[in-house]
């Protein structure tokens, strides 16, 4: 059978056709103009569906059911967006309003949530019943995965491990709680980093590399020009990732955590040192399983793979 | 139907005839003569079933099953205790050990997760199917419970909250992580604080309190005689308990938490400013719904006869 699955971001919408394979059919991405308003961002996304349709050489009726990933906060099991700042939307009856569309069955989700799906189903979570997918981004996205299924929590209030604190004395948050682990081990917290060691090495290979802007790969690309700096500065971000990869597996102990985001395009560099440094305090305890920590493999498609086996 | 529940402890084995409904029908305690080996320890349980039958008026055919709560490492799946420093057991077959002399299915499963099913099923957590439990006591002990049903996590060996770590500069904890969350928030953590505070304030009524020893409730007896020094104490600890809370919530987001051990005596006066607190918190998210704390309710208890639900 064929789903359709749609990623809304707050510059881009990702949407394909999926079928039970994870074999994506067709897809399509466009700029998201949320200037224009819930039902126009409605009505384009449906529209779309056609068009993908057309591109897999189906015919809408061989759709089943649509998934939809938003980056806010969604109630799953009532279809609402309750609030999403990105695209400025409260309270919308999302996954009702394209059902009363189409006629199709229809779920929403968090977008992170939506990836950890993504990747259980048809990436590097495949082997994988329980698992816990971690994004590094601005912030840090999570979606866990028990026996197969999402797991959300009361109110699919969970799943946010980007905000458990790791810094009780630590700065407050813009959640209200204080030292939250985004603000020490997210993409953006790694260049902000990056960006105080070139303040105080300012003739370094590292602040050569970053001499046109800094990203979370600058201190790679510096590390592996053989520049001391940029080594301890992955060295103490790799700790920061796996003292709350740490927290999490004292809850949940999944067999393996996903890491996606863009620093995740670092694979071995950044997860073999998390998975060495995460089993070495799992081993400190004899009787304790492994855990495995793997990049995410599905990248950008991540999302609306994972919304269309929303509805799977 | 009946079911024997045995909790053993590092001083003293509590077990009981339980039944569907919660009602314990026969009970007991007497001390663990770990010294004397596994084999004794083991057949002095299985002789009390008799004597616990003759009390309850039934007959040992009327047990349909034997659940023990182990203070150590447990594979509850494979019915074995992994690792129990407490009572020098290491690898020990122990639900096997009992089948085999019984003829009845027996399961085992570490103390704190039957506790956490104990207060489900029977305690403070009956309106609830998805809670943590916590015990604040030497250490913070935890059980999980999610949609009815104690999660364990791989090899069982998730539900261990109280090693989360909330301060990535902390101290190093025996587990091998640094800030452990029990290292500021267990009693034994908060008797420590306590002692700091006395050192600081010999003459207040905090160490007029503590001049015969100091335990869990020292701070709370002084601060009701109005002593502020021993408030401020608690207003920290508190924090640091509900600290944890809020990453557990931000993973988990149970319906309740559900917070035992020899402090939990204290009862709202702990409860209710946590509760406060992690609501507080939440509702800075105007979409999650409120998350319920309540103490314990089965007290000494609640461990043997969530040992018998194992295996309702």
């Amino acid at each position: 059978m064929n789903y359709v699955g749609v990623d809304i971001g707050g510059k881009n919408i990702k949407m394909g056709i999926v079928d039970d394979f994870g074999r994506v059919l067709s897809s399509m991405s466009y700029k998201t103009e949320q200037e224009r308003g819930y039902d126009a961002v409605l009505l384009e996304i449906i529209s779309n569906i056609g068009v993908l349709c057309e591109q897999a050489g189906i015919y809408t009726d061989d759709i089943s059911g649509i998934g939809i990933g938003v980056p806010g906060i969604c109630n799953s099991r009532a279809g609402l967006v309750m609030s999403c700042s990105t695209l400025n939307w409260k309270g919308v009856e999302l996954a009702g309003d394209v059902t009363n569309l189409t006629g199709k069955p229809c779920k929403v989700c968090n977008d992170a949530n939506c990836a950890a799906l993504g990747e259980q189903r048809f990436g590097s979570g495949r082997n994988y019943k329980n698992l816990v997918y971690i994004t590094l981004g601005t912030g840090i996205g999570s979606g866990i995965i028990l026996d197969g299924k999402l797991f959300e929590g009361l109110g699919c209030a969970g799943a946010e491990a980007g905000h458990m604190g790791i810094s009780v004395d630590g700065e407050k948050c813009a959640c209200g709680n204080r030292g939250c682990w985004e603000t020490f081990a997210s993409a953006k917290a790694f260049v902000r980093q990056t960006r105080e060691a070139v303040r105080k090495n300012p003739d370094g290979i590292l602040a050569e590399v970053c001499k046109d802007g800094i990203s979370g790969k600058s201190a790679f690309i510096a590390a592996r020009k053989g520049d001391k700096v940029a080594a301890s500065l992955i060295e103490r971000y790799i700790d920061y990732v796996t003292y709350g990869l740490i927290g999490l597996t004292n809850i949940l102990h999944p067999q393996a955590f996903i890491i996606g985001g863009g620093i995740a395009n670092e694979g071995a560099a950044l997860t073999l040192p998390v998975k060495k440094k995460l089993n070495e305090y799992i081993d400190n305890n004899g009787f304790y399983p492994y855990v495995d920590v793997v990049s995410a493999k599905l990248g950008e498609s991540a999302e609306f793979m994972g919304a269309a086996a929303l509805v799977m």
